[in-house]
């Protein structure tokens, strides 16, 4: 197996890759392509243009393949599948499979659920760059586990650690394992994350955003190690300064936007907590 | 006719049975399935996350019959029926109405338009447990009305009074008539709520979303009219207090959610204005 | 060539046909019918409701046509189109073009996506009361562009003024090019709008709910060209007021609420900054 990106490279050093791709985003904008569901689509667009990307919510048959061409990065969210999203989701993920595009799976609430479930199993032999989810949701996807009772993490992450080394050997990509402390592996290496901040379970949409923010990050071409790495860091540290100034989950959601939009690559560097485990 | 819940009750005995929902709900975050639209879809999550209760928006065909298995309580919102929805909805409110699931029915704008009323129709054939909407909804879907001119309520609370009775007595639940004073009744008892504040009525799907907050402490298996008066009232009182910080409907709306996440039984019990009419 | 409504008036009239405008909102309430995307329609509604206006989110076939009788405006948003949403929005732009009721057209990112250019091209012959864009946009739907790279404007408003006056003179109706100074054109009269902040471009669905403001404006019935105007200058000022208070573009998105609603007329008349071009 190939070396990870991240191993030889202490912390440090990936806190500066880190603060290096925020400044790499704001300087170029990374158009990210976005097929997700009705309930986070808002907020996720928002976290996309605060950070300093471009999004483009263009989800639907005959489209969705096309715009890959000229998209940065791609994600692909299964919150809400309406009638037309699975056709659009196969073609943007050929499409950004075939051009060698960065793509973002977000395999949200798998594992009971059958359309999404079966979806989520076809959609995973386009190789997705990133896979992120909560722990039940990757456990379910790697086919160890049911997925928990929705959308919300039953399972703590170290339980789905085998399962998400396993789900990037199989993807040749990476997977992120959201929870208190995330965790990033391709298999090989291994990053934890402990940046964020419990308010971000209480708005909805928090962990879709953050999966397109990888979208955005691994549009510029960084290794999908460090760019799941740099949005998780970035997510939480901008989640951090916001916990400072709200006064609960609605002040917060506005305040996170904020954050984002003022966040330096100092204060990443800074505030980074990355552990990185081999 | 069965005595209703509140009668014998004093309003005082009303607010602290509320204030206890409040803490039971804390407690045991029930999952609340949501079918609804995609104007509210996201500030309904985030009015349940505030609360306390867990969100799931599974909502298309093949899965949200399956959901409802695992799901404490149900809301079906007809607000913006997509071409997959309504045989979501009719696999939704089947799987509640034979698992004994509580669910809530919100007919949004019901009355002249025709999809929706039918399906409307359709849907109370399954006892929906509760039914929320504003006096021209809930006249048009007892039979006796048009349904005004859209979501927003051209009647008042008072002229949807006996409609709402009608409809209690068909369903075998209760009927929500929001308004300036919400009115709750099954049809035998009938209670009153005078919390809440004018700001609601500038913020998209605070209707919808209150829908979704009684589906929450009707999935805690409360009496259908305790369920939907704690709504009220929770909802209300968290109102008055975000009214007091506001500037306008944008800081009003993240702020209602600030006082949801704080809002404790102790309030709820002090601040309700609840009149238990017979 | 009929003379433009803004023919012959200087800057301060309009300015105070702008305040009159907003005046007439308040004290009407137009019921403003929204076919929109997913990713825009809660905020859109948000706008509406703030400034006076009511939003009923009417778009699905069988409805959205019979719904246009009882509207005041319509707006048709081509951002993502569901499977249902192009049949209603057939229906509702022949219903509005054939009872006379103001509608406008936005024609999110048309140019290469074939799918909503050919519908764009189609809805066209419905004589768009307004139509609102970028110049991207503007310049693809007048045959003069591809549309850029998506949602953001890629090119300067001045590159599109031709092809916004070739495009009113086939509506009939006027054109509205967003940017840093707003053009609005009716082919014959030219105006130019100021007002606006830069944060604008950091909320998303920012020009989408711009467009629903406008079709409120001209469902007052007032002339195109003012219609446009009054949209700009009351969302642009609005901005500026909002932009005072904001450290972000989350906390500013909720202040353009707040300010919307407090806005005055004479705070129009003020602050309004317009040129008659001719």
């Amino acid at each position: 197996m190939p070396a990870s990106a991240c191993q030889g490279f202490t912390a440090d050093d990936v806190a500066r890759e880190c603060g290096d791709l925020l400044d790499g985003l704001r300087a170029t904008a990374p158009l990210v392509q976005c097929l997700t569901n009705h309930v986070a689509s808002g907020f996720t667009a928002n976290v996309l243009l605060a950070v300093g990307a471009a999004p483009a919510m263009v989800d639907i048959p005959g489209e969705a393949g096309a715009f890959v061409a000229g998209a940065s990065g791609v994600l692909v969210n299964l919150g809400t599948l309406n009638a037309a999203q699975p056709a659009a989701m196969r073609e943007a993920a050929a499409a950004a499979h075939d051009s060698g595009t960065p793509w973002v799976l977000d395999p949200v609430a798998v594992g009971t659920l059958p359309v999404r479930s079966a979806l989520a199993a076809e959609l995973v032999q386009r190789r997705p760059t990133l896979v992120r989810g909560n722990a039940s949701e990757i456990l379910a996807l790697a086919g160890s586990g049911t997925g928990g009772r929705g959308v919300d993490a039953s399972v703590g992450v170290d339980a789905a650690h085998h399962a998400a080394e396993a789900l990037a050997v199989q993807t040749g990509g990476a997977v992120a394992v959201s929870g208190p402390v995330d965790l990033v592996t391709d298999g090989t290496g291994i990053v934890r994350v402990a940046n964020g901040h419990e308010l971000l379970t209480r708005v909805t949409g928090a962990g879709c955003a953050l999966g397109a923010l990888m979208a955005a990050f691994a549009g510029l071409g960084a290794d999908p190690v460090l760019a799941a790495t740099a949005g998780s860091v970035v997510y939480g540290v901008a989640a951090e300064n916001a916990a400072k100034q709200a006064g609960g989950p609605g002040s917060f959601a506005s305040a996170l936007l904020d954050q984002l939009a003022m966040l330096t690559a100092a204060d990443v560097v800074a505030r980074a907590r990355i552990a990185v485990i081999r």
